[in-house]
């Protein structure tokens, strides 16, 4: 299949083209095939239009938990022990890989309506989240999230058999990872475990460090060390890691993430919302740590908006730092593009629009009021932009939605069908 | 003209009723007849199907300087100073009527289309943005902004004849007030003018106060008190005040502006944008404060959408006071609705649905992935909800926006006007 979208502005978010340029882009199956000036010769199958808009990279969610999306609006504003143990501990309880397969189906048609092609995810049932990959077209980074205790040897085993049966799979989208789920849920010796499957299976390490201000010193109390710390000894950073939340970090955390290569996804809004703080992204950049953005669990957030964490990601470091030139638009938009592709280890892959590269795009509409008068297009992405103005969505040279139609799956019975798994999963946690 | 929106979740944010029915709203001509069970006898000129919606109040703005979206995306990411002077007062300085007129207008597309029916605005050639007001059927509490020099006395009676003119027209949709632009712009002899033409004309206040550090560090070097305790000392607070951003304020601060009933405008995206921080907005509401939320001109935000204000003002306190009670959904939706109205002193007019007030109401589409599982609607609209749900926008009764379209003014021809007139004001600055 070849498409090209015509005389669109392109953000493409390489290093080596220009940061806007109006021109075309040929896509030849799943592959970027030119970018600007295409040749006359090339002769598509179907061509978009990209009069009034802007095409950029598709967003890298790089941290969450598709499958919470059944929990959203349902347990919020609580003290957060509550609202863990209480709320959603028994809800989780009861899950199967039903309730899972629909939630993860819910959060898909979500994140491609708001420009997301690539996520990375950390839960259970994940043969049922990679199943609603393989059928809606999106590209994801998967992890069985592993949690210390009796069985953590089956869950280690479980997630190598995960990364067996799905790693490279679905023309390539599928990736599969090893999630240790966080220091306080593991102890020296799982993680040890885990760390020797990693090597033996050349995998990633996808984590939780550092994410409340309790973790942190509950962690200094145990050990004598943070948990950052506790991590490099214990000789985590050894795998190439990217670690969800980092908000309570000390100088020397930053100078270990930064040595060690670690990627950092920053959720802002989870972190606002769980009351946890703000994270010192803008050191972590300075520091040379390669950060990128997620929205986590949207029971913590309560949606799967990048467009919003891109725009708290800019917004909130320059009130935090009171200075307005911190984490400039560019940045913002790196963070969730290219740095998102770093983290998840698919940069020679995604994260640009480069010849080459998987055609993982998405067309943003520019014929809205915010978008006018027609001036910076980047600040206008970062500052500007709302979700529903992407209008079509290309993975893999797919187009998953185009004129915010879906078109790779029945959005309509995936919202009945998790609606349905919800509420009955509601139903047994109140009635135990 | 009758309208009867039939079966829809209302959120009436009326203390005396329940916080969400599932019920039906009769609207007679500008004003709210019935409630939740209306009578069979109401026979609808029109019926608006509610079916899978939430109708709630319209949102207040309650502080803005809307022909400003003429610099949306023009400056971004500099320091304050030289984006005001290097910047802004450029273009300000070259700005006329047409262009004010036609950046409001931009504006009012923007905000019917995020939800927001009344908006409080502070800037100058008001006449035209009374103009644009008038045509677009929004309602709006205008000002003429004073700056103090040797135009003062001008300026003054400006906005009494900009009042003469406008206070109560259009149905009753526009009511004017008397805004000096800040303590740092107004000396005590130009306050204490505006203060006399206040009283005798019976207005209210519209100021910015305390919104950079270095704002309440000059007035106490130069003054050897707050900004608050200036204003009070010159007696502004005697006359029913709306403040602006309000986000450096000591307890003593928070003290005088509880006491003297001063309403506090929280603008979350303008300081973080500006890199002024976070106002201490669960203290000020602990104190007795009415907080209401704005957007702030969009040159310093970049858009006009309340729905991410709201989610702002619900997450980012939450962070500030590491607590996830801080203000529950249900404030952050006070705050953009009742708390707006009774800063701008229209809330026996708007700002609930209610017997009797004005129908100003917004009905948001929940057929979208973010709006399932169907749980709690309240956190919905503070967490997950985006402007562009809002599908049907009615002010004082009219329908301004339908199924998306707006249906008062042509919105093609607005961007087109709004943007000539911002590509020939930045040629104009930079020939300068």
């Amino acid at each position: 299949m070849k498409i090209l979208i015509k005389g669109t502005q392109i953000i493409s978010m390489a290093e080596n083209q220009p940061k806007v340029q109006i021109g075309d882009i040929a896509i030849v199956d799943e592959k970027i095939d030119q970018v600007g000036v295409v040749s006359k010769d090339f002769k598509a199958d179907k061509i978009i239009d990209g009069h009034a808009t802007i095409t950029m990279p598709g967003l890298v969610n790089a941290h969450t938990h598709i499958s919470m999306s059944l929990m959203r609006n349902y347990a919020d504003d609580l003290p957060f022990w509550p609202w863990l143990t209480e709320k959603i501990w028994p809800i989780e309880a009861n899950l199967n890989e039903v309730d899972c397969y629909w939630g993860a189906k819910l959060s898909i048609a979500e994140m491609i309506r708001s420009g997301i092609t690539t996520f990375a995810d950390m839960y259970f049932f994940m043969d049922h989240v990679a199943k609603a990959v393989k059928e809606t077209g999106i590209r994801a980074s998967l992890t069985r999230g592993i949690v210390g205790g009796e069985q953590s040897h089956e869950k280690i085993q479980e997630a190598l058999e995960l990364r067996k049966n799905w790693h490279g799979s679905c023309e390539g989208r599928i990736s599969v990872e090893l999630a240790p789920h966080a220091p306080y849920t593991c102890d020296a010796e799982v993680m040890k475990s885990i760390l020797d499957a990693s090597e033996s299976h050349d995998t990633r390490i996808h984590i939780h460090l550092s994410e409340s201000r309790k973790e942190v010193q509950d962690s200094i109390d145990a050990f004598g060390k943070s948990p950052i710390k506790n991590m490099l000894d214990q000789g985590v950073f050894d795998r190439p890691t990217f670690a969800a939340h980092c908000v309570h970090l000390s100088d020397e955390d930053i100078k270990i993430l930064a040595e060690k290569k670690v990627s950092v996804v920053n959720n802002p809004g989870s972190n606002f919302k769980l009351g946890n703080g703000f994270a010192p992204v803008n050191k972590l950049i300075q520091a040379g740590v390669n950060v990128a953005l997620g929205t986590d669990g949207s029971s913590s957030n309560n949606n799967l908006n990048m467009f919003e964490e891109i725009n708290l990601a800019a917004m909130v470091n320059k009130a935090l730092e009171e200075n307005t030139t911190v984490i400039p638009a560019y940045t913002a938009l790196k963070m969730a593009t290219i740095n998102g592709a770093r983290a998840l280890g698919l940069e020679d892959e995604i994260g640009t629009i480069e010849i080459g590269k998987k055609a993982d795009l998405i067309i943003i509409d520019l014929e809205k009021p915010h978008f006018y008068p027609r001036l910076e297009p980047i600040a206008s992405l970062v500052y500007s932009a709302q979700a529903s103005d992407v209008t079509t969505v290309l993975c893999n040279g797919k187009i998953l939605m185009e004129n915010r139609k879906i078109l790779t799956f029945n959005e309509l019975e995936t919202f009945e069908k998790a609606d349905a798994c919800a509420q009955a999963l509601i139903k047994k946690a109140q009635e135990a």
